[in-house]
């Protein structure tokens, strides 16, 4: 009778730790619609001059409808009102000093590229946390920086269409994908421009939370989701 | 002679006259693509607090592409930073008392609608300045608030559609439309869901400055425009 208490409990504890592994298994599963770890996770996106409005607020939108399982936080170089392209300002609710730890992190593009190139401290950051983050995403010309960052060196990324060239002659160490939604190449995911940002957001939010997370998002905020990531209608406007 | 003087004149100034009623007309024509009147325009985006991201965000992008065409300012009861649903803020760069004149008005929705139904001060503030201006348009559960404005009253709208009752509900006296990607009664153009806005938003563009620039954004910004406005993939989550 002793042993077959010792049995049973062995048997529940190897149980457990198995059930514990399966859970853990879930998140590096894609696709997968198995329940979410319980971490609250922190996206972290990045302000800078001349950012690109819905480049921001479009992953914002969806990557925002995850009360509970993930916060979104707006960085930039200072905390405080950071102006787009379009005019309208964003707030910046740190700034790189004092940034809490990052989950996630997402870099836009716009015209403010260009001179972001040459900041050395935002792409000391940007080469800094993507180090510790999960996840280090862009959209449109972000994956520039990400590239003068130093974190796209010989992997697979895309940027937007009607610049393409632009990220091509800055950075030829990268493998840069023409025809493509998005590039997910793991630890890092890139997008094409504007609005392939929130396609690019929903697949990973599929990829950490699940298919059914990602289409109620995609449909509470009734958006048609392109889901394939090879089909990309704007290649023919690759300049 | 002098007669003669007088007639060429008076025949200039017939001329004018009719050149500058050719050229008022050619802002009256939906989908012209003649040149645009060289007025710049002033859009006013009304922010308060709980506003949806997407929905100020996604026209805030599309109109925010037209510069010397149309200019971007937001607007809430106090100038300042509001803080979204999703959790980041925006900022007015107005208040309702020092606000500039407006030609068009847009009213996102958001969970903040609910409270703001019983702020007679913004509900006050709609109705004087929409009497003003050329158009006025709403994303998502703003329509309810043009509603409480007495805006729609026997009007053509419609609004989100996973909160379709809540409209219904407290405005009987619009004629509600369900299956719609955007409703245009006008000068009031209304959209369902967040997405929707900028579906909505390229449409009043494609109004007001012709088929071309529409497109010529919507390429930009890799947008797959969905361009019928009868035609709504998410009425099946109607409620």
């Amino acid at each position: 009778m002793r042993m077959s208490i010792r049995l049973l409990v062995a048997t529940l504890f190897v149980s457990l730790l198995a059930a514990s592994n399966i859970s853990r298994g879930a998140e590096d599963t894609p696709a997968s619609d198995k329940p979410a770890a319980k971490k609250t996770r922190t996206l972290g996106i990045v302000l800078y001059p001349r950012f690109e409005l819905l480049d921001v607020y479009g992953p914002a939108e969806v990557f925002g409808n995850l009360p509970g399982k993930l916060k979104v936080v707006m960085v930039a170089e200072k905390a405080g009102p950071v102006t787009s392209t379009q005019g309208p300002q964003g707030v910046a609710d740190y700034g790189f000093e004092d940034c809490p730890p990052l989950d996630l992190i997402l870099v836009p593009g716009g015209f403010g590229t260009i001179a972001e190139l040459k900041n050395q401290q935002l792409l000391d950051w940007l080469r800094a946390r993507s180090g510790s983050a999960e996840l280090t995403m862009s959209v449109c010309t972000g994956s520039t920086l990400l590239a003068g960052a130093g974190l796209l060196d010989g992997r697979r990324a895309t940027s937007n269409k009607q610049y393409f060239s632009f990220a091509t002659a800055r950075a030829p160490q990268v493998q840069w994908v023409k025809e493509a939604r998005w590039v997910d190449d793991g630890n890092i995911v890139t997008s094409s421009g504007v609005s392939a940002g929130i396609d690019m957001s929903l697949h990973v939010i599929e990829r950490l939370f699940g298919t059914e997370t990602a289409e109620r998002i995609a449909n509470a905020t009734e958006y048609q989701w392109h889901r394939d990531a090879d089909n990309d209608p704007f290649v023919q406007f690759a300049k």
